[in-house]
């Protein structure tokens, strides 16, 4: 997988990012790229070697290490690292890179080398790249497909983006279910090789319907002349080419799942789910909790159109208001007190503040809670009275902090006190709200994380404001 | 996996929900349990057949399904479900049981029953467990472990929980690397079963030192007499015991692994880690964003001491204090213009707050692409131009929104122009900021995430309020 004098990938890149960044193989890969004639024979030579030292290196490299590279070099210098890739490795490279890094790549790529590093990929791979890749490049690839791998990416590309169909893949191991274990075991060794990490060998019947599944540990340790019948788990969990991708991979994660079958509509065997391609959807979905919270459309991506983008907010920004005109027509309630104390408008944001990041550290933690399901029904009001109390404590604290600041900035002792007394009310509602929202948008059957962060900013805002000016009537 | 009669556990889950509510089942079962008189007897024979279906169904489901049916049913209830479980699933069902369930059900156990549950588990689960359990069993737990699995057990409780070592499972399938395919063949056919979802055989010398692994494909697939150091690859990924699990997780996603031997500092195989077990950490990692970009440490967990939750949010809440004081003596400076327009401190928050919730928009969106790496070094400048142009046009829009509502309450068209162009100019200052703290935190060394919602809001507020009042006094 690496080059044995570098324990890590990362030394690896470093060493390549050297050498690259020695003017000479540079140099001596525009001379072979454009035929010009040579300098001294010994300087080329030297050079050559190094470049045939470089293309090694870069080919030692997983396609995941060798994207890192391309992605952490100067982007004049990808052309030479792109055209040192081998066609084996370029594919897996491509699918690796960046939005941003692989689009420049495709560019400056001829169509004939796309189509080349596509062909060493699988159907379900070529799916990802094909949206991708430019308009003229996809004919010339699907033509060098065989007919069974030009059906897959067909049928594979009408999926939607969030469904099992776009994850699955179609490298498996199947055999018929009416068999000895013998000749499964004969079947693999005259075909010479599995796919890696197979884990399972999916069982069909005559007509293509899944029979079941037989793990590799079984097929290993069970004696041959039975038949397959006997060995298979008849009920795997199987998934639907239309079910939710998302539910799929929380079964992956709850079952401990390594591979599972996908079946269409009439039972028909059509592909596999792999663990290592959920991975990226588990990390995914985790993502978009941090945008939901926002307030984001889970949809966003980050180079969508600007009208797109922006239209996107607009419910949130639209609520957002609503509930700040709500906190403002508050204070205008209070226009009385304020012309009297002008200093209050400079001290009104304080409690608030303090309250809507209180609160949103309370929510964090309630969110973090639900999606790991420790809390739960049994546990709700043990979190209400235990948050209930570090507010209480750290209102106490901060409550004094703050009005020894005000004491000092103002030499009011009055004012102090309702500066300390609306912190330490803010921050106890900012618990309980923090707690109240995720759980209540649960209930409501949204994620908890929905807009969390808009909706405590809002509340905390109205009742900081609300407690502060009220404290201020009653003791100034 | 689950009865042919519900094609979802969660079906069965609610099946059985049903006929635990009928009382009858609790009956028959306390019945059983106190020895009491019998009423009829038909009556009781029928009770009896509802239990022992009952049980029948419990132990049908994945103990992470009888760990959800636990969770879902009322505390009363709990007693009867767990003790149908049979002792080969009750040990797993613990494990997968949320905190607060666990510790009320080992709470009412009897310790023997507490000991034959973890009997069923593996040498890793007894660690993850035998935190959770009480004092008293522990003793009893450890001698009825074989010499190996008790040394497995207490080398493994002492890794810190973030390492590869406290992650590691113990049931893998080791030979000697000095043996021909068609031996190792045979051993296992002798042996007659591998763990679960194997995947790779670990390959050692005489000395216990890792010399490489054997894929069961390839023990599949290859001809019988070759030797094993032929076939194996001797140069896999492996992980040190005192390696970052948190590391050791994003390699998995990166080189697509299902499972990596584990070595200790002298090279010797100690144990594998498999990607179902790194699943759970992948799915933590991502959770922690979401504390992390409230400002909450790391390590705080729901139900944690009060006094530790309530210090550990300190470090945040002095730097809000410290940045709204700012922005209140920014304020501040405006007191003459005030108390000529008291409706200013009304309006005063509004800007601040739609600018903040954009910001942290903003900032959800650049933390995802920086964690896909989407988002990298290459687009950066186009991601704020995009950024900046999403803002030029909803700070217009909402910026004129804003203006007309102004207008409506008050009746004043310079203070709506006021309220319109501060509107516009804080959302553009918070798409720049909001692109630019994160990736400022991640140039410091720092997760992107962290605490960039407290900092977001702190600084929109302080900009936001200056706008606003600048904008006031020059113009009303």
């Amino acid at each position: 997988m690496s080059d044995p004098r570098f324990s890590e990938p990362s030394q690896a890149i470093q060493h390549i990012q050297a050498m690259i960044n020695r003017n000479d193989v540079v140099e001596a890969w525009l001379h072979k790229q454009n035929q010009q004639p040579k300098h001294a024979l010994v300087e080329s030579l030297t050079h050559r070697q190094h470049l045939a030292e470089l293309e090694l290196l870069i080919n030692r490299l997983h396609p995941a290490d060798i994207a890192l590279l391309l992605e952490s070099i100067p982007p004049e210098q990808r052309g030479i690292v792109w055209h040192l890739i081998g066609d084996e490795h370029a594919g897996a490279t491509l699918l690796e890179l960046s939005d941003s890094v692989r689009h420049e790549v495709v560019s400056a790529s001829e169509t004939e080398d796309l189509t080349a590093a596509a062909q060493h990929l699988e159907s379900d791979e070529i799916v990802d790249l094909v949206q991708e890749l430019p308009q003229d490049v996809i004919p010339d690839l699907l033509s060098s497909l065989s007919e069974e791998e030009r059906q897959q990416v067909r049928s594979a590309m009408g999926f939607p983006e969030d469904s099992v169909g776009a994850w699955m893949e179609f490298d498996l191991p199947v055999v018929r279910d009416d068999i000895s274990l013998d000749v499964v075991l004969r079947f693999f060794r005259r075909q010479g090789e599995l796919p890696q990490n197979a884990g399972k060998i999916m069982v069909v019947d005559d007509n293509g319907l899944l029979k079941g599944t037989l793990a590799l540990e079984d097929l290993l340790t069970k004696s041959g002349d039975i038949p397959i019948s006997e060995v298979i788990d008849t009920n795997p969990l199987s998934f639907h080419t239309r079910d939710s991708a998302e539910e799929a991979a929380s079964s992956f994660e709850r079952y401990e799942l390594i591979v599972a079958p996908v079946i269409n509509a009439h039972g028909k065997l059509v592909g596999v789910l792999r663990v290592s391609a959920l991975l990226d959807l588990i990390d995914e979905i985790a993502q978009r909790k941090v945008l939901l919270q926002a307030g984001l459309n889970r949809e966003e991506n980050l180079f969508d159109p600007i009208s797109k983008s922006a239209k996107n907010r607009w419910p949130w920004i639209a609520l957002n208001l609503l509930i700040v005109f709500i906190a403002s027509r508050i204070i205008d309630q209070f226009d009385a007190i304020i012309s009297q104390v002008v200093t209050l408008a400079a001290l009104l944001p304080i409690t608030a503040n303090i309250g809507g990041n209180a609160g949103n550290q309370v929510v964090a933690l309630v969110i973090r809670g639900l999606a790991t399901k420790q809390l739960d029904r049994s546990n709700r009001l043990q979190l209400v009275k235990k948050e209930f109390s570090v507010a209480l404590v750290n209102g106490a604290l901060w409550g004094t902090v703050t009005g020894i600041i005000t004491l000092l900035l103002y030499q009011d002792l009055s004012l102090a006190f309702v500066m300390l007394l609306a912190m330490f009310c803010t921050m106890l509602f900012a618990a309980i709200i923090g707690v109240g929202i995720p759980i209540a948008l649960k209930s409501l059957g949204q994620d908890p994380a929905l807009g969390s962060s808009v909706i405590i900013t809002g509340a905390t805002d109205t009742l900081g404001f609300l407690i502060f000016l009220s404290l201020a009537v009653a003791i100034l």
